[in-house]
């Protein structure tokens, strides 16, 4: 059996609309565990965004004819799809091209917009991600905000002391990731939004979201923003979800043609949200197709998928953990989700990967998968002599127990080929 | 005969890779002259692009396994190719989401790399589109700098003599369209680098690249934006090309993941060109769309292209002006090139968009354009009532004389309606 969620038979069916794993990599099956990267692409999915392409596309909104008719009403219906998907209204949800145009985004409009000032503190975790560290470090340079972190302990593991002591900040943002993309650590997320009820929070969530369905409401989030690609939709699309009171004063990020109510030569006034934020033509056909990836994810159960992610992940780490050649990083314990880094003893992640790649079919990534700064943190806790890098195995619902048993059938071998 | 640059046979092929020509609007053929808000799709490239998500996507430059490497090469490529295209090298084509997009970028990168200065002048012409206008005037309130603007003539038109006068302005940066979205004129765009030779040439090229090749060096631009969709690639992918030079001079716009090359928790190094400006994973898929588009177009023939939509422009601004219920904007000679905006007397532009749809299975653009600030000028030179908006029918490689014809006996029925 498969999976404790789908039949037999309907497993097959999810893994014959993902073309590419029926490919070959030097004879072998390939073993797609590279997900927290980006995942594969469904059949379903693609073919219908092609359909809407070649039938029913033009530019939308500014026109009268029916294709502009058509790919309006697509267009629009898939924002009320991530509207529904989210818990949050319609007018609350702002495409994007990705996640790290969404915390850029924010970043700029927060400042512009005053909600962000020179003195006041922005408070981010040790364990984020370049896209959620990057834009903040660095434009803290031209506005004179502070960065301060929640730190990680020597595993990477932020815990709820770190959490609660990171209060003396007494930041005005707190920006942090849903899950990480290194030690796969899902973030208390109650506990924060409880432990800084006074800040606006904002959740990166590339790596949550494919794998948990969030309410917005529920978990009264200020922002949240995610990328499409990793979630089996097309790439170049993502969503900023804002509450509607913080959206209407915030400055947009983008100017230019649609988000426009009045312009002169001199001026300019903004259309009404969500429009206000969506300058230009928009990837139009990504966010219809970010739609039918919804539809499609629902069909196959938003529950189904997260158990069957949830048992994949358990799976991974306790196999993993039975290697006495292999160093994990990250919380050992029921937060551990969808991933898992970890490094051999005496070879370096990118020979592992390669290696796992040309023998075994393996796909994983090696490096420091955009953290560099959490490298430094895993290099202090770390046993072994740290390369800096770790190798990393991300699972996604095509998955299965013998995609886990290949990786760690491939890593005995690398081990038995370095003694 | 359907073109005096490909056969029948030829004509018939190309016409039968757009699925979206086969359709019927009421039991009419759809005669498409939308397509200076976006072009149609060609189902070679479309496929080719699904082929590329079903069997060689994955994220790309992060890892070592083979689908990284399909990918990667794709990506690469896909930018060797627009480099080709533009006679730039690799090193200065960066993917943006669109034109708007790389307006943006350019504003506040300018800015915060000091090429931009408070009390500097930013030069624009009357006639732009808002996305070369709105983020100038929008954060001109920000930075303090000026915009000043190449005035129009009473018929939109940007005279050899306004340019020249414009010097005046002693403008830091000039940012012009390279074609005009309403009035259809092409820009001297020799004449306007020779007038502004000190000053940084932005050119916006939404309307001129799609229909004219554009060699970069040799016009000696410093900046030129451009989106895919309106040359038939797909959605959300554009392009910056900028001088190296400038470029290396350039703070990024996006801060995020693969930008960096070295990251801490306190500070941030970028990484070598095109990648400091590709911040987060890129539209993979639209880039590698882009670049088969680029395949697709040289096997048509990029002067062939150019050849057909010159004649059909011409073709349609003659038959356009024997008709004397119409008023037309824009230059009346040969620099009017592949749309003419005009209005019918007594009725309104929208009127006549929706029934030119509804009756014949025209698709016009009708309304401002995204380009309010311009007609005030066009209703300062009207011999109407001017609505502040116009019906606009734009051309491209697959229209036809005949598509031209049907506009026009449509336009006679509209009279003939409203008398």
């Amino acid at each position: 059996m498969h999976s404790t969620v789908w039949s037999d038979e309907d497993f097959c069916k999810i893994l014959s609309d993902f073309p590419s794993l029926s490919r070959e990599i030097n004879g072998k099956r390939l073993v797609y565990l590279d997900n927290a990267a980006s995942t594969l692409k469904s059949k379903s999915v693609i073919e219908k965004m092609a359909d809407f392409y070649l039938y029913h596309y033009s530019n939308i909104h500014r026109a009268v004819h029916t294709l502009a008719s058509e790919a309006t009403v697509e267009y629009e219906n898939a924002r009320e799809k991530v509207a529904k998907f989210l818990n949050a209204e319609s007018t609350e949800v702002i495409f994007t091209s990705g996640t790290t145009m969404g915390i850029n985004f924010l970043v700029n409009s927060l400042v512009k917009s005053g909600l962000l000032s020179s003195g006041d503190t922005v408070l981010l975790s040790q364990v984020e991600h370049h896209a959620n560290l990057v834009p903040w470090v660095r434009l803290s340079k031209f506005y004179g905000f502070k960065v301060e972190y929640i730190e990680a302990d020597e595993k990477g593991v932020i815990t709820t002391e770190a959490i609660r002591e990171a209060k003396k900040h007494k930041p005005k943002i707190v920006s942090i990731t849903g899950q990480s993309n290194v030690t796969g650590q899902q973030m208390p997320l109650e506990l924060i939004r409880e432990t800084f009820n006074d800040s606006i929070l904002i959740i990166d969530g590339a790596q949550l979201v494919p794998h948990k369905k969030i309410d917005v409401k529920k978990l009264n989030i200020d922002f949240l923003v995610f990328s499409g690609h990793k979630m089996i939709a097309p790439t170049g699309i993502g969503v900023l979800y804002g509450k509607k009171e913080l959206l209407e004063r915030l400055e947009p990020f983008f100017y230019g043609g649609e988000m426009i109510d009045k312009v002169t030569f001199k001026d300019v006034s903004f259309n009404v949200l969500p429009y206000k934020f969506e300058a230009g033509t928009q990837h139009i056909a990504g966010a219809v197709g970010l739609g039918y990836t919804l539809d499609y994810l629902e069909n196959l159960g938003f529950e189904k998928i997260e158990k069957h992610i949830e048992d994949l992940s358990s799976y991974l780490l306790s196999e993993l953990m039975k290697l006495n050649f292999v160093e994990i990083y990250g919380p050992i314990d029921n937060s551990h989700k969808s991933l898992v880094s970890f490094n051999m003893i005496g070879v370096h992640p990118h020979d592992v990967a390669h290696i796992l790649d040309e023998n075994f079919g393996v796909a994983t990534r090696s490096g420091h998968h955009c953290a560099q700064p959490l490298m430094s943190v895993l290099k202090k806790g770390s046993k072994i002599d740290f390369p800096n890098s770790t190798v990393r195995a991300s699972v996604y619902f095509y998955n299965t127990k013998e995609d886990i048993d290949i990786l760690v059938e491939g890593l005995k071998n690398v081990k038995r080929w370095f003694e």
